[in-house]
């Protein structure tokens, strides 16, 4: 079945959605939004003084067993990173200590060597603010700033130490 | 049934368990060790310039779904709140940051306003160290550290903002 672009000028302007052949307009360098990673585990964190940033780095199921045996150099196909990244904030109540203040951005890295093979073997991803409004100015901007830990799978993190009782 | 003192002293001579009246061998401040706390969802992160440290703060269900939607003081019963602290440590790759370096301990504040009435509702826990050694000095330690957020229902964590794609 055809139909011509008249047809879907006609939909747009009586307000009816339009099913596009791009991804969706919440996705970021087309990878969708992923779901509950809120909740995930922690991974580590990190401070930065120059940005002023203070983050957690969290991990879906797949990435933090492999963060908890070091099995990172590749990270396992199926591992998902989430960055999570505030403003260093004053704490109120202790001069010494920063604490997370305004959200900036949720960043992901999504291993996948088959499916992102020519964006080494990651799906790169970011929703920025508190809106999440997706990032889409491609895979290109991250991979730059991440090519200093090209030879640590492209990631920065190295997972704390989560001891526990013997 | 009665057993005098040298049965007791017998069953230690002869290496088999007595059970004490004391709370377990690895119990802080006559606390359990929680456990799964490693994979708990993140609550917020802190960074202390005064003894070199970066932190996570992680709760349990019940605290997770309190501080989501703020209802914070006072936590409620069930909720349990743990802090888990590092050295903060150059990043090899990233000159402006620090990330967790060796572990220093992992603290707990325990909501049961019944059960912990004697100290403010909270029972109060530490394990040191890679080897997580019961801290036993008393819940007074802590406590004297978190008088200045008695009107925050001892709790020194502002939960950070996770948002959610709408």
């Amino acid at each position: 079945m055809k139909f011509s672009t008249s047809f879907f000028v006609s939909l747009i302007m009586i307000g009816l959605p339009v099913i596009t052949s791009g991804a969706d307009i919440k996705s970021s360098n087309n990878i969708d939004y992923p779901t509950g990673w809120q909740n995930w585990s922690s991974i580590a964190v990190s401070h930065r003084t120059d940005n002023n940033t203070i983050r957690i780095i969290l991990g879906n199921e797949v990435a933090v067993e492999a963060a908890r045996v070091g099995k990172i150099n590749p990270w396992p196909d199926g591992a998902i990173l989430a960055k999570v990244v505030w403003k260093d904030t004053q704490l109120e109540n202790w001069q010494a200590a920063t604490v997370p203040g305004q959200f900036v951005h949720v960043e992901f890295m999504l291993r996948d060597s088959k499916k992102y093979s020519e964006t080494y073997g990651w799906g790169w991803a970011r929703w920025v603010g508190a809106d999440q409004k997706p990032f889409n100015q491609g895979a290109q901007v991250c991979i730059s700033c991440h090519t200093p830990v090209k030879n640590r799978d492209w990631v920065f993190t190295d997972p704390a130490h989560f001891p526990t009782m013997q």
